[in-house]
């Protein structure tokens, strides 16, 4: 399984102190060897940074982790390959165009029959079975909507009952973003947090590291980070349901379909994960 | 304008000497200010950094002198804008699928009343001349082959074909790799040089430092370094004619099609420089 990290925001913000923490899943707290990706965007534009190495050698993330790079909307995910290669063209996050913005893409999960998967005009490169749900989701989105709908509760709504068909095909966790919303889709493991004022310090728990964010913000900030596991031990995170779809933009719920309860009573009843 | 930067090896090489060349003319010897970016391919995948400020104050900049990615097939560039706002979204190189294959681009010079160009499938996101030429370009290439034509000789010289068309609306040097192929064109300003054994020392031009090929290589190593204007001054470069278009494989020029002398008698009739 890989680890996912998404960031939506009202203003621009760097991602360090999360991403400090989901580094050292990258072969050190965590199995997640086999490379890592970030994307960050600056209006319709987007910067990325991958490394097939491990993240938490990575000289690439060391400067990620350094350097403040600040942005509104963010996608990163480490991996531990389990369909395709270990390579640079399977390393995520994937991204292409639609409706005339780029969109970035990153999976946790793994999908079996996924072989057939139609995907259009936007074709795969890699041989992953992420990459080829990312093309045939894009493709189902073009063909719906020649453009992109003004209504985000039409688009969004579609983009679940695609995300559902993928859940069929195995696990299928998403982070997925234009730069102007991020949307995840859970199957059984993805949480959010959403920081506001009044601000309170959190500390990782993958690294012994502990950030007073009322120094780092101003009251009108709204910060939502999304992960696979909670990234801080401190705060509250939202555990998402099965099937459950939020879309962040400028760090508020835009958008939101209710999911299941997890099949696992000892994991997965509680609504949220916190301690 | 801008400078452009590509190299073809047989062996995964680092860019960082010439990189260190290029940089120092964004914005300390040259005045190309307006961002830059470079992408290095691995196989069918590649890895890119970008960035809107100068490259000489880069922090992203400096990681790319300081850490030698190796890589068989790099595009790079630095922007002076003149067609297109400042930003991320508008700073080179770009990529975009074809083919299965990821190809990136970068160019050199302005166009005009290229508003018009027919891009299909492959929308501009950004808003500048360069952009639309390299959607323009793309779709040319999918309409005329469904699928990459097996003869090299064919593909190129519709893209030479096609890169006239765009000549007729400016000044266009370009660079144009799918990671296997570093194919350039030019129209005024593009200069090529192949080191291969026996190696000797270079210098640059833009920053005292020399290298010695020698030590840094193999004998059977064979590396081709494209770029606007000769990085070095112990070299002979071969400066590329109107019209003029090379690619490159593996280090070695595949096809090439001839241009036409300069018009400008005082800089254009020398077939190389050198001095």
């Amino acid at each position: 399984m890989c680890e996912l990290l998404g960031m939506s925001a009202n203003v621009p913000t760097d991602i360090c102190f999360s991403f400090t923490g989901l580094m050292q899943r990258g072969g050190k707290t965590g199995p997640h060897c086999d490379g890592w990706g970030i994307t960050f965007y600056d209006g319709k534009g987007y910067q990325n940074f991958k490394d097939p190495n491990p993240s938490c050698e990575s000289r690439i993330a060391q400067l990620v982790q350094q350097y403040p790079i600040k942005s509104c909307a963010v996608i990163s995910h480490i991996r531990q390959a389990n369909r395709g290669s270990v390579s640079l063209v399977n390393t995520h996050p994937f991204t292409r165009e639609l409706w005339g913005h780029y969109w970035t893409f990153a999976h946790n999960g793994q999908l079996s029959n996924y072989q057939g998967l139609e995907t259009g005009r936007f074709v795969p490169v890699g041989d992953t079975d992420s990459e080829i749900a990312f093309c045939w989701l894009l493709n189902q989105l073009e063909q719906r909507f020649a453009t992109r709908p003004d209504d985000d509760a039409l688009l969004f709504s579609f983009m679940a009952e695609c995300c559902d068909q993928l859940r069929e095909l195995g696990v299928y966790n998403m982070l997925l973003s234009d730069g102007d919303v991020v949307a995840n889709y859970c199957t059984n493991n993805l949480h959010w947090i959403t920081r506001r004022a009044p601000f309170g310090e959190a500390s990782l728990i993958d690294e012994d590291v502990t950030i007073d964010f009322q120094k780092e913000t101003t009251p009108n900030d709204v910060v939502s980070v999304i992960a696979t596991q909670p990234l801080t031990n401190n705060e509250q995170w939202h555990r998402m349901l099965v099937g459950e779809m939020c879309v962040f933009k400028k760090g508020e719920v835009i958008y939101h379909r209710e999911g299941t309860p997890h099949p696992e009573p000892q994991q997965g009843n509680e609504a949220t994960s916190s301690q």
